[in-house]
């Protein structure tokens, strides 16, 4: 039952995006049933959903009940999520609360690592709606891809692969000038700001330069007159992200300059348009020799920026992943952000599922997310936590052309909980799971557990089958899917299990890389000490012996084990809860996760045997409780 | 000095292929300094080269002297292998012999893996010279080309990839009929025939018929229908090759028909026009899984081949790989040969360098495939040996439009080498060497020392650096370059080395997969007996303990560290030789082969530390000598 409120829509407005409110509000509103009658502001005594759009740019909207009305007050930003907010908890059939809420942070973005040709680099929902055959394109999609953002609380994207090449390049240039124009528009309308990938050498690649150095006068001139066309000619940029000296992409150290030099001279020409720069902070050595034991990839980011902290203009934002190495299953919370007290950073999460189950397995990672921003860096008294000390948030992400946006329907709440998380960091992860498949998939009581169960199960699931204990990198090289445990074990990653017929694992504490010497003291204490360490991020801290004793008892192999074997059987129970579904859902939708299930098992078998077989062969010690391990 | 007779050319050719060589004998004395008269048949008393031709379609030539004179009689092809074999011998400075030789085999040919984009599988040496953005191309180097095989004794080529896709499937329709018949009438004037890989389902892939079943009537009258249209319009085309079931390709398994009836209904397409089908042997389960250790792909050959013999059509010719496996640097012949009494074979080399170094690393494969040639199967008394039980020979061509051809300037050899073999399969491999060097670099004989001494070591000095003992597969998955030892082992291609802390290998005797037992009774004894087995195939054949003890004492692991500490230490010293050459050659070519062995010398090295540290690390077992692995 819609409240009465429901009947009435009063209220003009004014700008575009307080029209696109008003337009949400009703198709909304008829979505669930409801005729709403559209009348102006001239109706004062009937109860009415009543719009007050206010001027400005604030992304603020208060809801309250006034009488039998319910009145949304806000800029047209502010109205967009007022709505949106409206519309979902109307959905939910939840008790209406009053709303006065601000985003946490002035930027929450998508970072789309789409190729020109329309491709998606780690992209597992179907091709580019941006791109198509080397140029941007401006569809029906753009537009509803705009109202899903703002519909989850985000405001902004990026466009183009941090990886910049091909013709994505000359995005920079005014060939494609119309249709970023059209793209910018339509986003706009949402209130969603365009952000656009550059190569760092553009202007040798695109200005026939011979040099990038950012020190450069001509260097300089040739990115001024570059942002001036380019901000003038498409309205809603909001500035430039940047992958630089970073797998093998140019940078300012090509030119013995410094991060904050390269950054700093991008800030500089981009700050009269009131752009920004997103600097990312994936700088490590990716050619390393895997007999060097002394270099640690995991030092790297924290190596390159800590001493940079305060160099950098106000307009740069560091964007630096969750973890110290790059988007594994578990990592500890990146020890850069305890460093940085003098310039603004962003958090980057991944929920384009990499290393998570390339949206074939489900992996819910939203508790994951919410732990990092709750992650204390024990470095000051106040603001110490990481949702404290970030200014903004993005996440790589996850949806392509397929039909359901993320290939894995059940991948889509990763996206609806990445929105709710970074408008409100203290989000519940459980709740936003519910709340999500009710919104999804309907209010039977039923569904709605089971749903929620899976997701909130499924991290720790996908996290037992696959690399133990914060090792990371068992994945199969290249595709990143599947195991194979010394895929990059000879390779120029810097991510080496060093695991012998002994011992596995890489010693990070002070007698080793000295990685935790990176954290606060209590925390370095904390990590360096194997006893104090915690266990699911052993093996990322410590090289250990295979009998070494956990907390519980177990040798770690034997944990090991016993997790490889569990993980296959709590996937096997997940799928099994969703076939129970079979009455309750689409057929079609039913269906399309069924199968993904079976592939995850079928991956989660994989990953089990393979580990487990590798580890029996290396020690020769066999499972305690005589399960099947192949020799 | 040239001898006295080649002042004069006397003699006139009646065919393209006569007129050809006179072509190349006249272009050959001159580029040797000479400057030959040609002055027809019209002067009986002067010392000259008298060419002879004679009607027919043989490749014989008989090269006398008479008198002063160099008499080269045959037909038009014989006097093109007549003038290359006097060019030759010409250019060595050697003493003349009379020359009466016909070919050891009618069909002598180098099959191209080049895809219609201009891509080659496995290709080293540049692009294809054969196809061009999806179409076939003739251009100067088609005829430099087939000057270069005729040169070698070569007389066919196979020109697109046995993984038939893209545009060239519509080789076999009349989309490309003019450059086919261009391509074919160049191969033509120098006596090369032309072949054609074509996939098996072609009737549905270009005929719109619903199945490729070889019994099917429609599908015969479509392969009939085709083969009219393309025998009719390309001159000197010879026939097909063909994968099927193979990897993915279709073939006859798919309706339930063996690969004989499957063979057989191409070969009766193919006979009205005197054409002849090469059937490939590579049908192997390609979907392994690891965790199964009974099935055995090197028993594959055999068990699905064996049982068929007799059951070919006369012009179908088995193709099968020179091993059970796939083109490694040490693998024991392939039994098959053994089990063909009643059926055509043809032996299929690979001079593509895919897992013996890929034109980077130098290997000289000319011993290994005499080798094989003439290896006994002790099955029969009379022709045993494997140049005798064949019928034809072929190599995967190293070529592409490099300017040197083969990448490699010292992976010219194998062409040139395996050329000679086809021809005479006792020829001899350090012979061949050494005549390679004169002719490619002149006649000092330091320089031929050398490069004939690099050569006769390389295969030796690669295998010992790389996978050991005939285990074969420590390969990069994909690349096939450069070392990772488990980069196959859960991998789904049956080449596993299922290496524990204890023992590695795969049991192929009777108490395991029984391959051993394919062979004859005398030789699946020697084989069978891990003390007889010979010693650089021990673990091809057998799984054994790192503790084992070889001939001479050494444990199994000590000989493993031991050859990968020598085989870097013998390719450095190949380097070494090399670089003595400078003030020799070429800059250009010296400095060309140079930067080779600079690769070579770093991919040892990797090799070498790779399986030494993986081993170690399994084993815990340090080098007796102490030598440094990496822990």
């Amino acid at each position: 039952m819609l409240p009465a409120y429901t009947k009435y829509i009063c209220g003009t407005a004014a700008t575009r995006q307080g029209k696109a409110a008003l337009r949400e509000l009703i198709a909304g509103l008829q979505a669930m049933g409801a005729s709403p009658e559209v009348c102006g502001s001239q109706t004062p005594g009937l109860p009415a959903v009543r719009l007050k759009e206010v001027p400005g740019s604030e992304e603020k909207a208060v809801l309250r009940r006034c009488g039998e009305s319910m009145e949304i007050a806000g800029t047209g930003r502010g109205l967009i999520y007022g709505v949106f907010h409206l519309l979902r908890h109307l959905a939910l059939g939840e008790e209406f609360p009053e709303w006065d809420s601000s985003p946490a942070y002035p930027i929450r973005m998508l970072d789309h690592w789409d190729n020109a040709d329309g491709s998606i680099e780690r992209g597992y929902a179907g091709s580019s709606f941006f791109f198509r055959n080397g140029k941007p394109i401006c569809t029906e999609r753009t537009r509803d891809y705009a109202r899903l953002l703002a519909s989850c609380g985000l405001n902004g994207c990026c466009i183009n692969n941090v990886n910049v090449h091909g013709s994505a390049l000359k995005l920079l240039t005014g060939s494609f000038k119309r249709e970023l124009r059209r793209i910018a528009l339509c986003l706009a309308e949402y209130g969603i700001s365009l952000w656009l990938s550059v190569s760092f050498s553009s202007p040798m690649e695109l200005g026939g330069l011979d040099t990038a150095d950012p020190l450069d006068e001509g260097v300089k001139q040739w990115w001024g007159e570059t942002c001036l066309r380019l901000f003038s000619s498409i309205p809603n940029l909001a500035g430039f992200l940047v992958k630089a000296d970073s797998e093998g992409r140019p940078g300012p150290h090509s030119y013995g300059r410094s991060q904050a030099e390269g950054a700093n001279m991008l800030a500089d020409a981009v700050r009269p348009f009131g752009g920004k720069i997103l600097w990312r902070c994936f700088v490590y050595n990716c050619t390393q020799d895997w007999r060097d034991a002394k270099t640690d990839r995991a030092r790297a980011q924290c190596d390159h920026f800590a001493p940079l902290d305060g160099e950098f203009r106000e307009n740069v934002f560091l964007q630096l992943k969750n973890g110290p190495v790059d988007f594994q299953i578990r990592e500890p919370v990146s020890p850069l952000l305890g460093h940085l007290e003098k310039t603004a950073s962003m958090m980057e999460f991944q929920i384009a599922q990499e290393y998570t189950g390339q949206q074939r397995d489900v992996c819910y990672l939203i508790p994951m997310f919410r732990d990092i921003l709750d992650f204390r860096f024990r470095a000051r008294r106040e603001n110490d936590r990481t949702a404290e000390r970030i200014s903004a948030v993005c996440a790589v992400s996850n949806t392509g052309d397929d039909y359901n946006w993320t290939g894995h329907d059940l991948a889509a709440a990763n996206l609806f909980g990445f929105g709710l998380l970074s408008w409100n960091p203290c989000a519940d992860p459980a709740e936003i799971a519910e709340e999500w498949s009710v919104l999804t998939f309907g209010d039977d009581p039923e569904v709605t557990k089971t749903v929620t169960d899976i997701l909130m199960r499924s991290r720790d699931v996908y996290e037992k089958y696959t690399a133990p204990l914060g090792i990371g990198w068992m994945c199969v090289p290249g595709t990143h899917y599947g195991p194979s445990p010394e895929g990059y074990e000879f390779d120029r990653w810097g991510t080496y299990l060093r695991a012998n017929h002994l011992e596995i694992g890489v010693e990070r504490g002070p007698e080793g890389t000295g990685f935790t010497e990176q954290y606060s003291a209590e925390l370095a204490a904390l990590y360096r000490n194997v006893k104090s360490c915690p266990e699911e991020l052993l093996l990322f801290f410590h090289r250990l012996p295979y009998n070494y004793r956990m907390k519980d008892g177990r040798t770690l192999l034997q944990r090991i084990y016993d997790d490889h074997f569990e993980g296959y059987e709590e996937a096997a129970a997940m799928s099994e809860a969703w076939d129970k579904l079979a009455d309750k859902l689409e057929p079609e939708v039913f269906r399309r996760v069924q199968e993904r299930f079976r592939e995850q098992l079928r991956c989660a078998a994989e990953w089990r045997d393979v580990v487990n077989t590798w580890l029996y062969r290396l020690t020769m010690i066999p499972d305690e409780k005589g399960r099947r391990i192949y020799p």
